[in-house]
C-alpha cells in the first residue's frame, strides 16, 4: 500500500511522492515482479481500450469497413483532441454511415492545449469527436452498425454491444466483470475494477497471443500492428504512450489510463506490466512505467527510451530553467 | 507520512488516495492538531506570497503608489490570467512608472482555461502580465521603485529586494531561510524548505498580528482586508481560496501553494492551518483544508462552507453523471 513508485525533487530535496503498486506478468499469469498490492481491485480505466477493440477486429467488422492502423489505433486511444485524431474518429464514423450525432461520449474541449486554443481561435466549440474517447466510441458504433444493431444506448451496460465487448474485456484479463465490481468511466461506459495482476496478465496475453484463441490473438496482433504503425492516433504530441511507441516500435504496446493507471505489453518477451500510482498521478506512473520498461526491454530498447526522455522529466520554471525532476523511486 | 487525508470513490470503491501532513497551530507556536508529520521540511510556494508582500505594505510603499484593494490582493495571487488580474498587474506596474518587460516571472497561458481560449481567440499570445505569480512580481517592482532601486534581477537571492523580502519571510514564519534550504520557484524566485508547523505559526501571527511587531502586524491586517475585499484577485473563477473567501470574507484568510500546499489563518480564533498533500495534489489539500475549517471555525462558517460546496467536490463524467467524489479522509 505504502510503497514509493516516484519522487518530485526541487533544488536538492524531494518535494512530493508517489506510492503506488506495480506489477509485472508473464502470459501463464506467472507474477515475474510486484511492488507493493497487486492483488486490489483497481479501476483499469482507458488502459483496457485495446481488449475493448477485439470484437470490431475479429467480427471481420473494421476489415469490411476497412478501418486502416489510423483508425485502428484511434478506437485504442486516449488522444488528444488534435485535428489528425478528429477526422480519423469522424472518417470511421462515415465508414459505417453515422455521424457524431451518434457519439454518446460527452463533450469535451482537446486535451492538448495548443490544439484547444487553436480550435478557440477559429470561433468555435469542440464537439464529441474531441473527446480522447471518441475513437473508442466510433468503434463501438462502427462495430453495431456492421452487425446490423442500433447503437442507441451503447454505453449502458446491459446493450449487446457492451455486453460483447465487456465479455472481451472479462476473458482477456480472466477476472470478472459485473455489477459488483463497476464504476462509470469519464466517457459514460462502465469500468471494471480488477486486480492489477489481472490488468498485467492482460496485457502478456494481448502481447503474445497466448491464451487467447486463434482470432482473438490475431485481432490483438493486427491492433498491435495498427498502433506501432500510428503511434500518434493512440495518444498525441507529448503522451507518453505516442512518444514511447514512436521510439520503440512494436517492441511494446502501452497504454494509459485515467487516475494513474499504465499498462504495457512486451510482445518478445511474452510479459505485461501494470502500475497504479494510488493518487492518480499520471507523472509517477510514467516514470515507473518507464523504470520497469528499462528492466525488462533488451538493451537497445532501454537506450531508445532513455533518448526519448521518457525515464525521468525535468522540470523547468516559466523562464526554462531546471528547477527540479519527476523520477523513480525504487532501484 | 503515511497517513491518508483525502480519497477519491468512483462508484462504490475508493480509486485514489492521497497521503499528507496537516497541522493547526496559535500565535504562540502550540500545535492545536497534527496528522502525519508537522516538522519536515516542506517548500510552501505560493502560500507565503502575503508574507512576501509585507514590505511593499510597511514600508508605505503601497500607501504611496496609491495600490487599492484590487492591487494588494493581487500582490497575495496565483491568479488564474483572466482580464481583471491582467488589468490589475498592468496598473501595479503603471504606479511605479514601470511596464511588463521589467516583469522576471517568464510568460505561461492563462490557468483558467476559459481565458486561454478567449485569449487565442484573439490572435494573440499570452504575457508575463498572465503569469499567475505577476502580481508579487509587479509587488516587488513597486517595492524597489518606490526606493529609488533599479529593480532588474530582483529574482535573484541576493537582490536588495528580494532579501528585504526573504527577511519578512523568516521573521514571519520563525523558521531559517537561506542556502542550504532553498529550491526555485516556478516565477524563478527562491522558495524556502521549512517546517509545515512554521508555515502554520506564520499564518496564526499573520491572521492575529501576535509577536509581528506594530508596523508589520498592521501590514499583514491591510493586506488580510484587500483579500477579503477582492478575493476574485487572489486566484479566480472556481479557485479554491476565490471561493472560500467570497463566501467567509475576513473569517478566514487562505492561500494555496503548488504541490499541494494549502495555508490559512483564522483571525478569529487566532489559529494557523497547514497542509501539504505529499503527492503534490490539490484536490487533497482542498479538501483536507476544507474539513479542518469545518472543524475549527464557528458552525455559521461551517455552514456556509458547506453551501460553497467547498468540502467535497463531486466528479462529474462527461455527460454530467456523477460518478464519484473527492473527500477528507479523516474525521
Amino acid at each position: 500500500m505504502d510503497t514509493i513508485i516516484a519522487e518530485a525533487t526541487r533544488g536538492d530535496r524531494v518535494e512530493s511522492r508517489h506510492a503506488g503498486s506495480a506489477v509485472v506478468v508473464d502470459a501463464a499469469g506467472r507474477v515475474v515482479f510486484a511492488l507493493g498490492d497487486a492483488e486490489r481491485p483497481t479501476y483499469p480505466r482507458s488502459a483496457v481500450k485495446s481488449f475493448l477493440a477485439l470484437p470490431l477486429v475479429e467480427s471481420g467488422a473494421a476489415a469490411r469497413l476497412g478501418l486502416g492502423d489510423e483508425e485502428l489505433a484511434l478506437a485504442c486511444a486516449s488522444h488528444t483532441g488534435e485535428p489528425a485524431h478528429v477526422a480519423a474518429a469522424s472518417r470511421m464514423l462515415a465508414r459505417a454511415g453515422r455521424d457524431a450525432a451518434c457519439l454518446e461520449c460527452g463533450v469535451h474541449w482537446p486535451v492538448d492545449d495548443g490544439a484547444a486554443r487553436a480550435l478557440a481561435g477559429t470561433g468555435r466549440g469542440p464537439s464529441a469527436l474531441h473527446n480522447n474517447c471518441s475513437g473508442k466510441h466510433a468503434g463501438f458504433i462502427c462495430l453495431a452498425c456492421d452487425q446490423g444493431q442500433d447503437s442507441t444506448g451503447y454505453i449502458h451496460p446491459e446493450h449487446p454491444i457492451m455486453r460483447e465487448v465487456t465479455a472481451a474485456l472479462a476473458d482477456v484479463t480472466g477476472a470478472p466483470h459485473g455489477p459488483d465490481n463497476r464504476g462509470i468511466d469519464g466517457c459514460s461506459i462502465p469500468t471494471y475494477a480488477i486486480p492489477l495482476r489481472a490488468l498485467a496478465h492482460g496485457f502478456a496475453r494481448f502481447g503474445s497471443g497466448v491464451g487467447l484463441g486463434a482470432e482473438r490473438a490475431r485481432a490483438a496482433a493486427r491492433l498491435r500492428a495498427a498502433v506501432a504503425a500510428a503511434p500518434f492516433m493512440v495518444g498525441g504530441t507529448n503522451r507518453f504512450d505516442t512518444v514511447l511507441m514512436q521510439a520503440l516500435g512494436p517492441a511494446v504496446f502501452s497504454k494509459m489510463g485515467a487516475e494513474g493507471i499504465m499498462a504495457a505489453a512486451l510482445p518478445e518477451q511474452g510479459l505485461g506490466i501494470a502500475v497504479k500510482c494510488h493518487d492518480g498521478a499520471p507523472r509517477a506512473a510514467e516514470v515507473a512505467m518507464a523504470a520497469l520498461l528499462i528492466r525488462f526491454l533488451g538493451p537497445e530498447n532501454r537506450d531508445n527510451m532513455v533518448l526519448a526522455g521518457l525515464t525521468r522529466h525535468s522540470m523547468r520554471n516559466w523562464n526554462g530553467m531546471i528547477v527540479g525532476e519527476v523520477r523513480a523511486a525504487f532501484a
